[in-house]
């Protein structure tokens, strides 16, 4: 199939040049159709009957292993969410935090995922620190910095595959397999380490309840008691923001040996906004318990009574959604298969981020955050001395050229996808050399 | 307009004798249309731009404030949601749970919801007693037995306001009453057992923590210290699925005094599923978090760094949904207005579950659960001494019939629209009466 062909599919990107992929990525017509569909078959068949309940349940069995298939997991492992964020949420606050556990995140993740644990340590008394990842982006070692940033208290880290920022992309499985190893310190002498700070995070909690009155007895307790705290597992659980890499990169997060993996259909894989997911390993899920709980995740018997959670990651779907949207991610998927394997379009994203990055660099008075190519489809770059970004992003869409700022970072970024062409790239980059005339 | 030209703007009717409103409402042909369209516009001007932020944004206002003018309340208090149960449980776990706090439930609440609790209870080692609201369907005053139920550490009431197993309307305004009223045990003698109740939390706690060996420690600490507790507000709040309520009868929600309406669009009001919402009343917003947090919620500052929380409820929002879907929402909606007033349709529901359980109660072996005329449009009934509802349920879909069961109660419920007709009425009773023969 020629890229000409294939793009006719996308009826958003007939009219622009478009470089917004890390947004949202263009529906393909054979998914709205799809979507619409769907809502025709819930109405012929329903909207509320045994016939549409078996196909709402089949339809997202079908989903979860489409997702599956592309994550190389079991399809039990996937939960079905309304977007990446929720699925960020499940795995932060379905962890049993207590006051003093240590809670690590980049200092490349989304503000609302921030926000979110900036909440959990004011609800939870719990030590939150930062990460500084954004400064290997060229130079440095992201895995030795996360290494180096790990406590003895620390219960989870929080990173993004790709950064959704500067468009690095990070060593999964390397981050993982430093969390998840034992500590280095000796058994004895780890140990110690463990127990003193459990305690310091038990008094914290403590201390928050009863306004500084017990302190003494607290310390009275400090020396006697420890060989009867209750044995705890220090593994440090790993949080993936997936929403810049599902749809860009092959991926096998057995392998990897990622806990959580939080996603969007939206973006990268081009399907409808509104449907995302969340992967938890086998052995995470043991200890993530549902947070925001209702019929989908729950088992219950023949007579109504509650008996449990649904097996595997389902536990942590909630309830309504917008079903006939599940069609149209899958037909979204299956669209991408037709053109080339994930291989051949993650080669071709770096083939044309590389294409853009290099004409950028080109250019006089453009700086690009990288010094050498990008390893996947964000291309972030700073025009030096001209007018502010937000207003040249207003412009270029005025002029159906379609890139975002990136407020923190004050930079452009333009995404290319696979099925990009290097007349767009041309074109942006054109428009980007008329400012600098 | 008559209720036949108005049926046919639903195509859901077209093919069946439909009863099951309370599980989902047939979305109208317009509506579909409305939603198309919004992806279609997505595409066209996007899918991410600054021209679709817009129109997102517009979207979302323009649905907050269809929905607040159902309700009787100001724009800001409603959050857009996924679902009734989404926004039950920004209530549930919004809330600062401290161990030795009560939540007091009805014995009719949905198990999604009723499992929420119960996590709930084992996460916080909170207290949770059940209501028994089911016996008051026919005599008795639910009022009553819930004021009989609340503590002086209760600091949540859950109910619906049309329970969805048996129709019953609870009285609102009244119960909302008797749980924002000051307690009626004199100031000293009730701020002392709230003192008390608060102790045994706290001990509660601190005993899990500490396997027992701090039991000691705590026992000494009982007499002295109550003086040196934070002063507490013990109104208890109300927290009402709506999901059989909107769209049904005239709301004023601010005269209620609620303090938390959690809502579908899916059911009642016809809309499409997978969009609902909740509404925090301005007072109860001031000490409710956010729990899944999300860029929606967040009100950030120019350089990208975070500032605090979006004004109102729209800080309970999350992050990307299917914005197309609102159109569709509002929409059918609009739809309902032209056939009539919220009085008027809700005179007509009552009119036709009238019609509905007279024509049942004729049956020999048919037992209506009320013993008097529907308040709403649930009717639910039991056949006796015949094949298992569950199994008469599916025979009469196959017939283009459909009702559901109610498993807990082990009855069958239809659910009446205003635009039932007779006719479906006499269908569904002359099946029935097949099955009596």
């Amino acid at each position: 199939m020629t890229k000409d062909n294939h793009r006719q599919q996308f009826p958003a990107l007939a009219n622009k040049a478009y470089f917004n992929y890390g947004g949202q990525g263009p529906l393909p017509e054979p998914a709205l159709d799809a979507i619409y569909q769907g809502f025709k078959g819930v109405q012929l068949g329903g909207p509320f009957s045994a016939q549409v309940l078996t196909w709402m349940v089949q339809e997202a069995m079908l989903t979860r292993g489409a997702i599956a298939s592309e994550l190389t997991v079991p399809p039990e492992t996937i939960a079905l969410t309304e977007d990446v964020t929720v699925g960020c949420n499940i795995a932060l606050w379905g962890i049993e935090w207590k006051a003093g556990d240590h809670l690590l995140i980049s200092d490349c993740e989304h503000p609302g995922v921030v926000a979110s644990v900036m909440e959990l340590q004011r609800r939870f008394n719990i030590e939150v620190s930062i990460c500084p990842l954004a400064a290997t982006l060229n130079e440095g070692d992201p895995v030795a910095v996360i290494a180096d940033n790990l406590r003895p208290n620390t219960r989870l880290l929080v990173i993004s595959h790709i950064l959704w920022n500067t468009g690095q992309v990070l060593p999964l499985a390397e981050i993982v397999k430093v969390c998840h190893e034992p500590p280095l310190t000796p058994p004895c002498q780890g140990g110690g380490q463990e127990d003193l700070s459990l305690n310091q995070g038990d008094r914290q909690e403590d201390l928050s309840l009863n306004q500084g009155d017990r302190q003494e007895d607290l310390s009275l307790n400090q020396g006697g008691g420890q060989e009867e705290l209750p044995a705890k597992n220090y593994k440090v659980r790993v949080l993936v923001d997936a929403a810049q890499s599902v749809g860009v990169l092959p991926l096998n997060l057995i392998e990897s040996g990622v806990d959580f993996y939080a996603f969007t259909g939206h973006k990268w894989w081009c399907g409808p906004e509104g449907l995302g997911g969340l992967y938890v390993s086998a052995e995470a899920l043991a200890d993530l318990h549902p947070v925001f709980i209702g019929w989908r995740g729950i088992a219950a018997g023949t007579n109504g009574k509650l008996f449990g959670w649904k097996p595997g990651s389902q536990r942590y779907e909630i309830a309504t959604s917008a079903y006939p949207l599940y069609a149209g991610l899958r037909s979204a998927i299956a669209l991408q298969h037709e053109w080339g394997t994930i291989e051949e379009r993650y080669a071709e994203i770096c083939r044309l981020s590389k294409y853009l990055w290099e004409r950028l660099s080109e250019l006089p008075d453009v700086e690009c955050l990288r010094t050498s190519a990008p390893e996947a489809g964000l291309v972030s770059f700073r025009l030096m001395n001209k007018m502010p970004h937000k207003e040249l992003v207003a412009l270029w869409e005025k002029q159906g050229i379609m890139v975002r700022t990136i407020p923190s970072l004050d930079c452009v970024r333009a995404c290319v996808h696979y099925f990009t062409t290097e007349a767009e790239i041309d074109k942006l980059v054109g428009a980007i050399a008329n400012q600098l005339v």
